[in-house]
């Protein structure tokens, strides 16, 4: 099996993905974005650190290291155009990414992919490389969902997939009917964050809990490049927030740590739950 | 003419209506919801004060007055229903309500207007007790969106609508096909400024404007319950948010203080604009 290229953006995803790929026998080349990495973990593997706009030197680094297929995961900061660092490969795909990325954050992950496919790479989804942090089907800690629940989770998945048609954003918080909270590009965690600061009237509270969070793969979105994904601290933020559960497309979405992330709902009350997609 | 009785909620627009309808002539009755209306004006008509749960308190009150016509305006908080405070009229119309309030907001804000017309009262829409508030076409100041800012306007009013069809909320803000923000239960307000929280690369500054605000009626909503609405303040939190400007549909949304609204987005460099429904 070849080398695989993980090419890191932020957040706790590309290196769950590196270790659970190390950890399966794979040998695992990463690929540090500058800016948009979370510091520090790279080094635990061979890798190279490039700035976005030198997608040159990534691929020589990816070549060099025998890497056959590659995965782009973690979150990756829209750059500023005018700040790029470029390399020679940069400049020539550049109109190409700010046309891409006018068109939404999807377009340009895409467009990114396709840059290293064209170099005869093959992309894979996370659930291909790291099968380990996909989301099965049912409760992943000890508590379910009850009635109350089920109907907000049905009325959140309505929202999430109504704005990830238009390429919004991939998680909703709903509340007994009510939509408590959308995520655009503020991302998850800060709307989550805000759920806490609405009128209590309207929401649960870490003592008596209401209302659940989804997130889910927006229909625009490739599973290769951006699934929706969770850890344990999305856990801690839920409960801060008051909510009571969170739900996941099972198979379409990813769990970082998921006996911690179990533990954790449990030990602060709340469901984990992946239902069919 | 019969007396308009005006049910005020919070916010500036209940006041602008009464006041617009006095200086068009007409009587104006106000009922005052304790805990939703901004303080202070009622005093400045013949008004009462009535708890959301004291329905036949308000309907006695307005019969008294001489109101044929009514009309609800401004933002009625969610009640805890257990701490509501309840008259005769309201513990028979509690089920029902409750009801309503498990469907969202809007079909709670039908079923209240819908009480007072099954007691004979006409229920007006905004803009036909107040037609000077109502958005017209084309700009209001001095300034017009660019290419880009149409494009975000189309853009927006896709996700708005989208939004609206599922209950979430009124107000979605773009920047060049960037989705910044979307509202839900939090207010306009609150999603204005947490635009200024977005990475700068992301958005728009006081200085060099980028990204829209779109407002627009819910597909769900009735007109003559929840209007979107813009004022002076709305002006300054988008300019603070560093948009450049603000767009409404003609006939479909209101602007309190025309004039005012004109003069402060011309002072700040916003265009408001209101476009064909």
């Amino acid at each position: 099996m070849s080398v695989l290229g993980v090419i890191a953006g932020g957040g706790d995803l590309p290196r769950a993905v590196a270790q659970s790929a190390r950890e399966a026998g794979r040998e695992v080349f990463v690929v540090a974005l500058k800016g948009s990495i979370t510091e520090g973990w790279a080094e635990d593997f061979p890798h190279e650190s490039v700035f976005l706009g030198e997608p040159g030197k990534a691929l020589k680094a990816l070549t060099k290291a025998g890497a056959g297929d590659i995965l782009l995961a973690g979150r990756v900061d829209r750059p500023k155009f005018n700040e790029l660092k470029l390399d020679a490969k940069g400049v020539m795909v550049l109109p190409r990414v700010v046309a891409a990325a006018r068109q939404g954050d999807d377009a340009l992950l895409r467009m990114l992919v396709g840059l290293f496919e064209a170099e005869g790479f093959r992309a894979l989804s996370v659930a291909e490389a790291a099968p380990g942090l996909v989301c099965g089907e049912g409760p992943l800690g000890r508590l379910t969902p009850n009635d109350d629940h089920r109907h907000d989770i049905a009325s959140a998945f309505r929202i999430v997939k109504a704005l990830g048609a238009l390429d919004v954003g991939q998680a909703a918080a709903v509340c007994e009917g009510l939509a408590l909270a959308v995520e655009a590009a503020e991302g998850t965690d800060a709307m989550i964050a805000r759920i806490a600061t609405l009128r209590e009237a309207l929401r649960g509270t870490p003592d008596k809990k209401r209302g659940v969070l989804v997130k889910a793969l927006k229909p625009t979105q490739d599973a290769k490049t951006d699934m929706p994904v969770i850890g344990v601290q999305t856990v801690k933020n839920a409960a801060a927030a008051g909510l009571a559960g969170i739900a996941l497309e099972a198979g379409k979405s990813l769990i970082v740590g998921k006996q911690a992330v179990a533990a954790e709902a449990d030990r602060l009350g709340l469901f984990i739950m992946g239902v069919p997609a």
